[in-house]
């Protein structure tokens, strides 16, 4: 049995054929600006996945999507990275395009750490904490092997910690691409290039964001105490730059000298594993 | 039978003889300034505490302690405010002094919600986060029901999250006492008591206070969508005057419109809660 899964990001959709937990095939495309456009979007991705298969042989359909939602509707409460998404009922549209479809919709994260508890470097862990590094930051966890949804189904928005008390501004600010293109008024690819070809203005930016990234894992590790934080996305490619920052935060801000021992590990799922992760949630969950 | 519970605080310990979950009889004295005292102050209180029962009829005793140990072998590692605690082999001292008991050592904030669990607000709740407002902020929190320690036992020190990126300033700074003391000069007793006899000042200090504790009290919100935050410690006296502050953060800082509906709730256990928990760990657990 193959599943299909989406994970629909601040910028982009990535989408996978999975069968046994492993990608088969994969695609990406940009975020459209619209809702009516996105679904047409997803529509497109899952013929292009599904070619060749047969409708007996797909399993079904799983979504990760960036936003609280109410879990229990499926309706969008507050996407600030997709802001077309708010007050939408998602699961009903879905239904409407991907008709005899078994569908599962979760948010992003949430997918992303399924995945790397499934087939990543979560496997054998209890606590982990997860890091989507993008244009935002996006967050879940697991306590004793159980990834938790929170009460209201809201946990992990740990982007949106405010860690500067004058303007009021949250870790996603600070810590992610949005950080880089305030300071430099590009984009994180754009950025990249700058600092490889030795623009000292995007290296700092760079350094910078490696500290504020160091601090609030520093947060979150006094406050989780997890074995591991795991750190995904965007962001990823320019890790090594960012370790150092990271690595300072950790060790200045930690206050259990056995907490400093966290792992702080970069998943070896790369940009697929939220859509694995969806793949995977249709296909351990029935509807 | 019964049970002895220590809670070793920042600035006073509180002890407690229990029985079926209940306090019987307490005693608070001001915290010593140096070890052999506290451990001197710490046999004193017991003796009063079992004064006219029988050896026999004391099931333990039980310690809760203020600041990251190494918990199997209760070292402590960072006790940031009881320093001269630092490196101290906790319950090898604890074990010379109370001879023949069965002893129990925890987190402080761990023994406050164990308390609320069995014997308060939380006895019907899965997901609290709990805080202890007092000179600094302690925290615990559970899961499904089950308390976390952390992997490195160091879970819930929420007051060391940094959320100044200036000065690099923790939560504890600037939503606890410490806050009043630096901008008053004096202590909370005295800045109430400023405040209520209409010090300007003294009532614009409170009121910061609790806009600081609000946005703390929002990252959590954000970060674990608790069905409950549950607040106990000196700072409770003062509660009235720092709500509108901590619905304010709440409001505009909570991402989800869901979790916003997250009660904020004062601990009914009082200024007792914390040693009441150190009862209960002894009584619930062997040694």
């Amino acid at each position: 049995m193959y599943y299909i899964g989406f994970d629909i990001g601040a910028s982009s959709i990535k989408a996978v054929l999975a069968r046994d937990r492993q990608i088969i095939k994969s695609g990406v495309r940009d975020l459209p600006g619209d809702l009516e456009n996105l679904l047409l979007a997803l529509i497109k991705m899952h013929t292009e996945l599904i070619a060749g298969l047969g409708h007996e042989e797909i399993g079904g359909v799983g979504f990760g999507l960036a936003g609280a939602m109410d879990l229990e509707r499926k309706i969008m409460l507050n996407s600030p990275n997709i802001k077309y998404l708010n007050g939408q009922p998602v699961k009903e549209l879905l239904e409407g395009r991907f008709r005899g479809h078994r569908l599962k919709i979760e948010h992003d994260a949430h997918c992303f750490l399924l995945a790397e508890k499934e087939a990543g470097l979560a496997k054998n862990m209890k606590n982990v904490f997860y890091l989507t590094l993008g244009s935002g930051i996006g967050g879940a966890f697991m306590i004793n092997g159980q990834i938790v949804a929170g009460s209201h189904g809201a946990a992990g928005e740990a982007g949106h910690m405010i860690m500067d008390m004058e303007k009021y501004t949250g870790w996603e600010e600070l810590g992610a691409n949005k950080f880089i293109k305030n300071i430099l008024g590009v984009g994180s690819a754009e950025a990249e290039q700058r600092r490889r070809g030795g623009d000292k203005k995007a290296e700092a930016a760079f350094t910078h964001l490696g500290k504020n990234l160091g601090v609030g894992i520093a947060n979150i590790i006094n406050i989780f105490d997890p074995e591991a934080i795991i750190i995904n996305g965007g962001i990823s490619a320019t890790a090594g730059m960012l370790w150092p920052g990271i690595e300072e935060g950790v060790d200045k801000f930690v206050v259990s000298p056995a907490a400093k021992k966290t792992q702080i590990l970069l998943s070896e799922l790369g940009q697929f594993g939220g859509a694995l992760g969806a793949a995977i949630l249709v296909e351990k969950q029935g509807l």
